[in-house]
């Protein structure tokens, strides 16, 4: 805990606020903390550079609008982001690998005003782990069909919100059944996303050679009502100038099992390779898996 | 905010630790602030007593279980609920009507220990104008099929968790088209329940003289993955006494427009008439509303 650097935005402060993460700084009457009322992202800062934080302050922005919620314009948050980073080097070390949170509640009960932070803190140890070494996966039905964020907004299925609980029951139900993810399905049967991360396929066509020919990145449709991936954007164009075909779903879990490769992708975790799906292996072939997965995490490393 | 009083369960005060809900008292890393991951309460004292103080800490204690959620016994809440009454009298005034809320959070990240508060205020008053001159509601999608709370737990549709932005979000597009709250159907097209209430819908029979000769009161099923409502089970019980007949759904949008009358009825909003669903009037003849609700009002009132 002493290890967090927090910083929150605050009108008075145009460079943000810094105050001592390992004291209470946070109301009680919160809408964030009574009503998981509020929006966040999460990204990563490796080797000083803050990884594609323009996206993350769009989607907060596009969260935030969903949710009917003023927050502060973006170049505040970029402050806040800097003054964060300056602190935490001071503090606790250099900018190696560093995970920023940025949140923003409906504020304290009857004030009127959102409570928006940026927070600094060392990456969980997990997260290098499971992408070096793979995790399994279990299927679990969302429960919503994979149309109804278009025509009931109210179920914010769009916007990144503080209310997790569910995505967090999901990785405990994961956990109980020996797995360490999960995939969320669509109750007409299509592939969503994970409770932290986005879904990519992979399929390739090799020669009589066995030389790789044609490479094929798919993902669930944008519009199923999953969160928009700031990765799975980032590295799909990268890709795309790599020379890879891409394809945004549906997908159905038959599409997992066929595939080369799969892989859950989020900002801190980043690419990590689905190992088993609901106990079988996924990719035929673990050298071609092991092929794609460090193709794509090259060009996913280079990203701005 | 200097009328919310605050006291914290903590191992070390056996009945409670009094703090200032004028200052801030969380963590920014609590995950009830960072992940709505918690369960919470909201009761009422009136006049002096604490209304349904059993149903709510077995609803509390189910909710966490649902959660795998470690948190105190009954006794240490109950304990804590005395101290901030005391308080409350002390520093805000009488305790003729005050809204007392039980929250459990996660706790702070890597603490593996819950955060428990009990906090004590006054009733917003929209919830007294509400009851006494009912409200407009309108019928929304929750997504869910009314089955799947039985086969997916992680859903954690039987638990009152802290991640409350959907419940959030469906009162605001109510307000935003001109309504005061919402009915959530299923995608199988069963009514469920308000974001913070339960349905209440009631059939009379008359006799040609017009007088009541049977009165029949019927709720949505409790296994459709609605939070069981621990008022609608205290007035079924003395609706039940005082010769009401009783029904448990299913119950469909149909069944509302055909009712003698419908209610919200929670903890701190008590029995609220729905005057009209979706622009449509409910109940044809309004007297009749009026005497059903006086009656059926006058048994909850007396309920401990």
């Amino acid at each position: 805990m002493t290890s967090t650097v927090l910083v929150f935005l605050d009108p008075a402060h145009p460079d943000g606020r810094v105050e001592d993460a390992s004291k209470p700084q946070l109301f009680v009457t919160d809408l964030g903390a009574t009503r998981g009322d509020g929006v966040f992202e999460t990204l990563l800062v490796m080797d000083g550079h803050v990884r594609k934080l323009p996206a993350h302050l769009r989607r907060l922005a596009s969260s935030a609008r969903l949710l009917e919620l003023d927050v502060p314009e973006h170049e505040a948050w970029e402050r806040a982001v800097v003054t964060a980073l300056d602190e935490y080097q001071r503090e606790v070390g250099p900018l190696q690998e560093v995970v920023v949170r940025l949140v923003a509640t409906r504020g304290v009960e009857g004030a009127h005003a959102p409570t928006c932070w940026v927070s600094a803190s060392a990456p969980h140890p997990n997260a290098k782990r499971q992408r070096e070494h793979g995790i399994d996966v279990i299927l679990l039905e969302r429960g919503y069909d994979s149309a109804i964020g278009e025509r009931a907004p109210w179920l914010l299925l769009g916007a990144k919100t503080l209310s997790y609980a569910v995505n967090m029951a999901a990785l405990r139900y994961a956990h109980g059944q020996g797995a360490d993810d999960v995939i969320f399905t669509s109750s007409d049967g299509k592939v969503l996303e994970g409770p932290t991360s986005t879904v990519l396929v992979a399929h390739a066509e090799t020669d009589d050679a066995g030389r790789v020919t044609a490479k094929r990145l798919v993902t669930p449709q944008l519009d199923s009502g999953i969160l928009p991936g700031t990765s799975q954007g980032a590295l799909f164009a990268a890709a795309k100038e790599a020379g890879w075909e891409l394809g945004y779903g549906p997908l159905e879990p038959e599409d997992l099992f066929d595939a080369d490769a799969v892989w859950l992708i989020s900002s801190v975790r980043l690419l990590t390779p689905v190992n088993r799906l609901d106990g079988k292996a996924i990719g035929a072939d673990p050298e071609l898996v092991r092929a794609l997965t460090a193709e794509l995490a090259v060009l996913f490393d280079r990203i701005a």
